[in-house]
């Protein structure tokens, strides 16, 4: 019930326009799929994602699994009846949580021990595990278990971290095949660090295994803009053409635009929810910070030809009103307008792709942020 | 264009339905007015409200006065346009809060003066001011400007009260007519604390001045239920009954129910918005709270024959698991919740009073919470 098939490129770059078919429905790419950490993309529900064109979001393994658990989301079957929301879900496999967030995180043949950052309790994540979870979630897209590794690391860290990454992507296939759950995806993260010779490795070794799709994961955790797009423009073309590529924790619209022209399909961040959380604000100019005092009696929407539906019903005055009042509903209308932006700003990217019209559509973004 | 007619009355009580027109709708009574204090009723939309069957909303004249402040609401004709509600909006006069929330209230004949509870600026509200204000707000009911006090009080405080109540409502009527804002109706409060007497002495003044409604103010103000409606007992009858009778800052569903039947048509409370963002639920059979650890596998919604958006959607876990992890979408599922409740409990209990039924469904609402 999983495929991927190109319905459009651009003659001038590798930018390519897609369709994934999953069993809750198709996700068109390039994509960007807003995050939904705890079951719920913060601040805003499943019918204003909806509205906003969401066709997939993310959900995090580490957090769901510590918090309501398995457990209680397989009484509703999965993620999607327990938060409302029946389209696509792509969970992530903990990994990056377990080295970013958890305590005395300790790698072992088995998995990773660890200690939760909420209560301090022990757990294992194995990548059968990991597996096993995602499965209870009825995720449509499941992530392996990889090692994510800091920046920067040295070249022996970051090969030692990339064969636990292969050896965990072949356990994951194993337990994926095993548990009957064939018709979700599961897609292999290609790690190496900054290494364009182990990103290669790790690509080679894991198209050996097998996936639906393949990700980028370890890049956006510190290192230089260029590097990362390096890094990506090096490992991109090395991932197969018919598979979708998915770019991890990725990131400002400058940045998704780059690697779509590099041929990637997918991106997750965090960036359109959480900046929105603290009043920043995405345009079509750029961005700008609500709470700023030129907006307080300022009468226009956010954005005047924006249809969200915070730019269709609000003022600047009242946004930042409500921000500097830290009202509820000023952390849901940012997020709306973040996240109907992200959205639409693909989706126009995709149109130019299928019309073959990207260089353009590349120029005038850029164009219009040096206004 | 403010008009108020009987449709219905209970022959068992002295419950009554109405149904108040104001240029922005009509308004059916007996009423529930979720509070909206800083031009937003705590995390729900507009679009929420109406759809959980809000037919007139509260605004805070103080706290709309320190922020944002008329002169930015007054760039949108109003606070209807400036936070997108386009029904009935009510507003008080600023008095309750400048007594409970700012600092060195100072009354002099002039107003009050008292420092914001925000900056430590000070402010001077004057029963023309307050018009002012209102007017600018194009509230569609204004309050006159009254003189809270504390309980308990004695007889002289209270009559000295009364007595400023008074002066300043004939303030208010006068700067009322002189404003041209005559599309919009004036409401006076009767005070007196606790003391019969003086409530009706206040009842009288204020209808020698005559407004389009009265409301009871000072009540709920720490003294015992019992005495609350013992003096509402004695003052509702006092008033006009061809006019809306407004209990202000009331209350519980007991309460309302009992004022209901003493013939009073109108309150407001922070009680469902409020205890909603601290887990608190109102259901038929009484209040829940929705981090007991009981509800945490619980698939069922928080009442299986509630027709809210959250209840039509959600469950108890899923509830529970948002307010636990403090997921800004509980706060707002609750609230839709407690607001739909108070909404609809109050809108049965017109359709009795209408069907002559009142004493049934009071009966009715006192068994299930025995249950």
């Amino acid at each position: 019930m999983f495929s991927f098939d190109i319905v459009g490129h651009s003659t001038e770059s590798q930018a390519r326009a897609g369709v994934i078919k999953t069993s809750h429905g198709d996700i068109e790419t390039p994509i960007f799929m807003p995050v939904g950490t705890l079951g719920s993309v913060k601040a805003v529900s499943a019918e204003e994602l909806f509205e906003a064109g969401a066709q997939v979001i993310l959900g995090n393994t580490y957090h769901l699994y510590l918090r309501p658990g398995c457990e209680i989301i397989g009484r509703f079957n999965g993620l999607h009846r327990f938060m409302h929301w029946s389209k696509p879900i792509l969970t992530d496999s903990g990994g990056f949580q377990v080295f970013s967030l958890a305590n005395l995180a300790r790698i072992s043949d088995e998995g990773v021990t660890f200690q939760s950052h909420i209560d301090g309790s022990k757990h294992l994540l194995s990548p059968e595990k990991v597996i096993d979870i995602q499965a209870c979630l009825d995720s449509d897209i499941m992530m392996c278990l990889d090692q994510c590794i800091q920046y920067p690391a040295t070249r022996e860290q970051c090969r030692a971290a990339l064969a636990m990454t292969t050896e965990w992507a072949k356990r994951c296939k194993r337990a994926y095949q095993d548990s009957g759950n064939g018709h979700n995806a599961l897609f292999g993260i290609v790690q190496g660090g900054m290494f364009v010779d182990l990103r290669r490795q790790s690509a080679e070794e894991l198209m050996d295994i097998e996936f639906n799709g393949y990700a980028i994961g370890g890049l956006s955790v510190g290192e230089p803009v260029e590097l990362m797009l390096e890094v990506a423009d090096s490992t991109l073309p090395e991932l197969p053409k018919a598979k979708p590529r998915y770019v991890m924790g990725i990131g400002t619209p400058e940045n998704i635009i780059e690697l779509v022209a590099r041929g990637a399909d997918m991106f997750d961040c965090v960036l359109p929810t959480r900046n929105a959380r603290n009043g920043q604000m995405f345009t079509q100019t750029g961005t700008v910070n609500i709470s700023n005092s030129r907006y307080k009696d300022d009468t226009d929407p956010l954005e005047t030809d924006c249809r969200c539906y915070t730019c269709r019903n609000y003022s600047r005055a009242y946004l930042r009103h409500l921000f500097m009042a830290r009202e509820l509903l000023a952390y849901r209308l940012n997020t709306i307008h973040n996240i109907f932006y992200f959205i639409n700003f693909i989706k126009q990217m995709r149109t130019a792709i299928v019309a073959d019209k990207f260089e353009t559509f590349r120029r005038k973004f850029y164009g219009k942020r040096e206004l």
